[in-house]
């Protein structure tokens, strides 16, 4: 079972129609297992840096299979991530907005959002993880 | 007039419904006028590498304002921009599939096609150009 | 509407202005719209650091649409954009110093001053803009 | 002798005084010694590419202590440099447009000039070369 463009597609348009309720626009980014880019698209208007945020996001998510919400304690300082965002030639984030894929307990790919607050960029990657039935 | 992502994604559509007739998955990404990413998607089983080539096509389509298929002569050895591809940080490709979107004379993006020959990738850049329509 | 040369050069000055009041070499960078350079200047004796930070607070400022002064207060530990600075390839500035030209309500580019303390590159980043008078 | 701001100002004019007579817009770069940025201009309309292109050129004829000019013989399959324009992390440039600037006899610095065809950029980095009196 892998992610198809298809698929990517159908989340990435829940995720828009989410961020035109919250009237915010958004980048939306999905990667497949392998980290890489499937589909990005950019909403008019959103913010230059949420394309690589979003894409960052995306791979963070299948990079460490976890939401990246779970990260921002873990990377807090004190804790025991503290500094990964550094660690990875600047592609992990560690705030939320990025989710991971999952099929029948497995990672096959990840969303990311990034254009408005952490919380309604997570609710944008949520809405489209909500819209992903494999075929 | 700027290039929206609606727009975007008609040229992606037309782009990729090029590459069906051919029957080889491509990458397709699509820039704005400043080389920022807009929308870019990944036909199932096209080759990992086009994804960074398609973009930096589109990017260099916009950068020089030119397709990238007018490079590839100016870039041979001996001629006047060998080495040009070496010149900005390897985001500049200096062989076809990469075509700046005009409008009213001025270029207002790029479309950057990449997973096919040359050839075919250049065709389906202008099947994506030609279903270009300023709304 | 757009950010000119002239125009970037006029904020150049200004921020000049400020710097040699203040009496501490700085480096000025001006951006357009898309997060691309229109102009740099690095005063005699600046901080060799200041060439990259000034630049990319000017960027940070356009790619995010505030301020790079209320970036630091979301991306202290605990906060919601903690470690936001790692999540676009380190080009993002969470400290003072860089901040949106604004034209009737949207970005159309950025200044970033870094030379002083965040204070004195905050003073003359707002110098720079208060010179801006689009043409 | 060190290369000031004011003579790298000078040096940008005589340059951009040379494209407004050929009729094409530039972007014009001025390093130290160092190969450290002092400033950058870029034209109205200037091709975007030439920003990283303009500075490259710069550096490398501060690196190399000759112009980027002298670096294309060098440089063709079988010469001795051929690949030079890989191995300093895409930096070098390897066709005309990057001139050091001399003080009796010593490298202080470097223009590099990006934006029209290789002639026009040799040019009018020489303009700006001839502009350059140590104050």
């Amino acid at each position: 079972m892998k992610l198809t463009l298809d698929g990517a597609l159908r989340m990435i348009e829940a995720a828009k129609q989410k961020a035109r309720e919250i009237g915010t626009p958004m980048v939306i980014a999905v990667v497949d297992e392998g980290g890489n880019l499937v589909a990005l698209e950019r909403m008019d208007g959103a913010l230059l840096v949420s394309v690589n945020i979003a894409w960052n996001k995306a791979y963070t998510a299948v990079a460490l299979k976890m939401p990246t919400e779970d990260l921002s304690g873990l990377a807090q300082p004190g804790r025991p991530l503290f500094g990964i965002e550094n660690a990875d030639g600047g592609r992990i984030v560690i705030f939320g907005g990025g989710i991971p894929v999952l099929h029948q307990g497995h990672v096959i790919g990840g969303v990311g959002v990034s254009g408005g607050s952490v919380e309604q960029d997570v609710m944008c990657a949520q809405a489209g993880i909500k819209a992903f039935l494999p075929l």
